[in-house]
């Protein structure tokens, strides 16, 4: 397959990265953080989930997000819902796309949502019931798609037959989430391959997170066989529950640099989202992992006397 | 070209790492983290430099330290000269190989080693004459390969006439250094074509620093254009000069960890290999960027009751 050109930069921070940290966030902080995303050009931005408040208090504020921010630059924006409930008042606040999730494995989703992975999939039907009313899209991502932190490897026919699934459920596209950084570039041209041949309608997006460091080598691997979509989350946000001091989500900022050092289009400008990158950094009160955004673009120039080289 | 079936990593976290900090780790201390290294099969370390002590009092101890380390296990020791004096101490030590270093831009060069890059490579005419005295082979380091943090793009050419004269001095390989993590896979595939169309008799090896996250991913361009020798150091120890927070070094777990899962083969043992990144983490009393010591491997499997999963 031939490396795309162009590629489409989904920024899941404001979801994926919030509702990992532990004090909420202001909403007004949320408003203006997603608003800067918007202005760095991201086209799609998963901005919040509507789901139980008692489930993940940190996004409580989703309507009330989603009522403020700037809707003026085209952004599409999306959210993620547990279930028909959810999916109502996600059409009910106006969001352009509904994401549905469940785990390729079923002790994690048992553990994620108290479901077998085979419920989750028939509790689908009632939010594509919701979705359809409401004239919205549905997309369907797919946790431990690359393997799974109870069980272990997830066979391909298992990530396959979710996604047939979806498509027979009549939505537009799945995600493939490396929940536990699990993900290699061979599981990732294995996966890809395998959609691509047997579910073949439905667009594919990668989610990699950089937990065992290769998040931004399994983009290379997924742009080798083709894939335009990519998540990733600003500044890194979003740690693993599973390893202390493991980073979580690939960097948004890390992943735009490297495109377009590729010659890969995405539309998005680099040095607001940077900004973007360094507000959320201040908003935290500590340090993420994005480089980028500390050592700046590659061609940033340093004065010769102001640097102590090191002997090497 | 083909990728390598089997990679040489070279670990370098003892000379490029131990260099940059700014508390003198203890001979005792470094001898064991290099058997640590030996143990778990690194098949080169670049263990010290020989260079002025006031230059780098941290390696002031290169000699103590190779007549410690374990010399059993066929590891080769290397250790970075800036001249002909450096060299005849090396020499004496017994070590394995000596490897010279300028950087491919002439600020940079001047700024680091006070020198003109031409005064260099006139330089290293003497460190030769010792080293063929000694019959000990010699490589040598392009640093600022990929790009110059005074000067910006730094054109292929001039690191292609670099190792054009290197390989007429006799020198045996080159390893063209990220110093301030400025490479990007095409430049990457650009100056590996080169050396192998214009220097066709050096061998190559590609020592790559994460200050822009895009480490491993030099790495993947390196083995898709065939080359097999990569420099790391443990547990990504060693930072960036030029930008706080940043990193330096690719990390040398998260390479093999990386090599082993597309199934190529090292001879390192990873599980070692991370005992040996969390000692140093120790021993400095802080955590470094290494991700596989923190993270496990990747089948590492957790109990179910004993993680809190977030909601999708």
């Amino acid at each position: 397959m031939p490396r795309p050109s162009e590629v489409t930069v989904i920024e899941v921070g404001p979801r994926d990265g919030f509702q990992a940290e532990r004090e909420f966030i202001p909403t007004a902080a949320k408003i203006q953080l997603i608003n800067q995303l918007v202005e760095a050009g991201l086209p799609e931005i998963e901005f919040s989930s509507f789901v139980s408040p008692r489930a993940v208090p940190q996004l409580a504020d989703a309507a009330e997000v989603f009522s403020s921010i700037d809707r003026s630059k085209g952004t599409r924006f999306s959210a993620l819902v547990p279930n028909a409930k959810g999916a109502a008042r996600a059409a009910e606040a106006g969001i352009d796309e509904i994401r549905v999730f469940l785990s390729a494995s079923d002790s994690h989703n048992r553990k994620n949502v108290n479901r077998s992975v085979e419920e989750s999939l028939q509790g689908f039907e009632e939010v594509m019931a919701v979705a359809r009313e409401a004239g919205l899209p549905v997309s369907g991502a797919i946790a431990t798609a690359f393997g799974c932190p109870f069980e272990g490897d997830v066979p391909v026919g298992q990530v396959g037959n979710v996604a047939k699934r979806y498509s027979e459920l009549g939505m537009v596209g799945v995600s493939l989430g490396d929940t536990t950084g699990m993900a290699t570039p061979p599981l990732v041209a294995e996966r890809c391959r395998y959609l691509r041949e047997h579910v073949p309608g439905l667009e594919v997006t990668l989610h990699f997170h950089n937990t065992r460091g290769l998040g931004l080598v399994n983009v290379m691997a997924g742009l080798d066989e083709g894939v335009e979509r990519y998540e990733a989350s600003f500044a890194g946000l979003g740690g693993c529950p599973f390893a202390a001091g493991a980073t979580g989500n690939i960097c948004t900022e890390d992943l735009v640099y490297m495109l377009h050092e590729m010659g890969i289009e995405t539309g998005v400008d680099l040095e607001k989202l940077c900004g973007a990158a360094r507000a959320i950094e201040k908003v935290l009160g500590r340090s993420l992992p994005g480089q980028v955004m500390k050592a700046g673009p590659r061609l940033k120039l340093y004065p010769m006397d102001e640097v102590q080289t090191a002997v090497g």
